[in-house]
Order: C-alpha cells, then sequence, then structure tokens
C-alpha cells in the first residue's frame, strides 16, 4: 500500500475511534507516515480527513446496500439494507455512522469532509428513492429521505443507549414502507 | 448567577457550538471563572460537561414536550413535539441535539456525560409511551423507541444537510402514528 492510502486508512479508523479532533502527531504516528510526507500529499488535517471519509464511502455503502438486482422486490431491497444495518449497529465497537458522526463532530458547515458527509446521505437517499418508485410509492423523494432519516437515528440511537437496535431498525422501515403500500 | 452556574451555562454552550474537546483554557476564559475556581467546583473537565449537558435537560425538554394537557389527545400531543422539533431543527445555529451529540462526540461510553445522553433519551421514550399507550397503541414501548428514533433521525439530518426538516419530522412521526392507529 502506497502512503497516500496508508495514512487515509489509519486516519480514517483513527479519527471513527478517537474522534475528529486527534491531532497531526497522533495521526502520522498511527500511520507510520512522517509530518513531512503527510505535507507533502495534504495540505492540510481537514484534508486528510475528508479524503479518509471518501476513500471509505465505496467499501460502507458495498457493506449497507444489497447489489442491484431486478429479481429483488424493491421492498425487499429497501429492508435488505435495515437488516444489514442491524448487524452493522449491534457489533462491538460501533460508533456510529462514519459520515454522519463527523458532521455532528465538525462545528463548521464548511469544513470539506461535511461535504463527504452529504454526499454519502444523498447517495443512500437514492438507491432509497429508486427503489420506492419502483414499488410504487406516491412520493419516492419523500420515502427516500424518511428512509435515509430511520438510517440516521438507527445508528445515533445506538451510540446513545451503547446498544443495538434489537429489531427497532427493520420494524420502523417495514412501518413506513406498509404506510406508503410498497410492494 | 453563582460562579458553578455560570460555568455550566458557558460550558454548555461551548461545549454545543465547538464541540465537547474544548480544553479547560478557553472553557473557564468563556465562563469568566479561574481554573483554580473551577477545580474546586469539578474534579475534571469531563465532569462539567456532564453537569453543564444535566443543567440543560429540563429547558431542553420544556421547548420540545407539550405541556400534559389532558385535553389534547395523545396523537396531537406527540404531533406537537414534531411540529416544535421543525422549528428547532430549522433555527440558524442548529448543531443537534445536544445529548445525542455529545454522545457521539464522547467515544468512550464509560464519560460520565454518556448517562446524561441516555437519561434525556429514555425521559423522551417515557413521553411518546405514555402518550402511545393512552393512544391504543399495540406495542406502547416499540412505538415510544421508534419516535425517539425519528427525533434522533431529524436531528443528525439537519446537521449533516445543513438545512431544516422541511416537514419531514411531521409527515415520518404521522405515518407511523397512523400505521399504529394512533387516534
Amino acid at each position: 500500500m502506497d502512503t497516500r492510502a496508508r495514512l487515509l486508512d489509519a486516519a480514517g479508523q483513527l479519527f471513527y475511534t478517537e474522534g475528529v479532533h486527534v491531532g497531526v502527531a497522533a495521526l502520522c504516528r498511527a500511520a507510520g507516515v512522517s509530518k513531512r510526507s503527510m505535507y507533502q500529499l495534504f495540505v492540510s488535517k481537514d484534508e486528510v480527513l475528508a479524503a479518509s471519509l471518501s476513500r471509505s464511502v465505496p467499501a460502507y455503502l458495498a457493506s449497507l446496500l444489497p447489489p442491484t438486482e431486478p429479481s429483488l422486490p424493491p421492498r425487499e431491497r429497501i429492508l435488505q439494507v435495515f437488516q444489514r444495518l442491524e448487524t452493522m449497529a449491534s457489533a462491538p465497537g460501533f460508533g456510529g455512522c462514519p459520515y454522519v458522526s463527523a458532521a455532528i463532530e465538525l462545528k463548521s458547515p464548511r469544513h470539506p469532509a461535511r461535504a463527504v458527509a452529504r454526499e454519502f446521505h444523498d447517495t443512500l437517499t437514492a438507491f432509497f428513492r429508486t427503489a420506492a418508485a419502483e414499488g410504487g410509492a406516491a412520493d419516492p423523494e419523500r420515502l427516500g429521505r424518511q428512509l435515509t432519516l430511520v438510517h440516521d437515528g438507527v445508528t445515533a440511537r445506538a451510540v446513545v443507549q451503547a446498544a443495538g437496535p434489537d429489531g427497532l431498525a427493520l420494524a420502523t422501515a417495514s412501518a413506513l414502507l406498509d404506510h406508503a403500500k410498497i410492494r
């Protein structure tokens, strides 16, 4: 793995477990990278944080979203996300959705990592919206946002309660799908 | 206002706008309190944080929960919370629910402020559960948790999107109440 990748992977891990306020010294130590090398690659720690979050999005989405199988009914495709979320949010060391948590921790709306969190959010909403439209939702955009809101609530709740969703993610998503009459 | 109250109010404000990692020096400066006075009142910054969150809970709950009016139907009593949440989460400078945000920022589940976040959560769930039971819910405990989950999702979403709920809080709570046939 090259220096950039090693730095970003270590940064992603460290920011998630310790918080976005971890300093440059601790970051470089964890990555086994000199400060000089870090600053040759990135202009600031804020850029390292944004790049590390961005780098992890595809793998995170792949672990959350089922592959697009045309054979899978839209309702099942949506519920699979919440089934996976139940498992993910019950795992030891779960500290919330990395992107939502980073957005909450970074108080400035202009921090470059905030854009990554918004993009993640929008991608998740687009997945739900597409499935909701295929399932016959009267307002797929709204249902997509509601399901993303359930995702956010489930991950936040798991942190506050220090406990897994215990079926609440699936039950809440199911209720919204029933209400919108999604097949 | 005495020193303790002044310190806790300044701490609550500062931790909310800057994050829980604000140092003791900045905290004492903002409160106009010497470090010596702070350490005479609290053994650590962690205790200041927990006490400042705890001190703000009653006012925060009063702004979120309507007074218990027996004349108000349970459904309306619940929806009023989400109406208030719509307004609160649309205000400039909204940085999420202070207790959920603190729980997410504080990575250690043993931090004393984490217990305050859980208590806030449990109080909110109890409010919803009581109204849900009065409204005839088949499973008031589950509906109470679902509505708290919507609260958490709405506040997290407002931060990620840097925008108000735009009706999504009310629509999502209403859908869950419809689904549970709450009068």
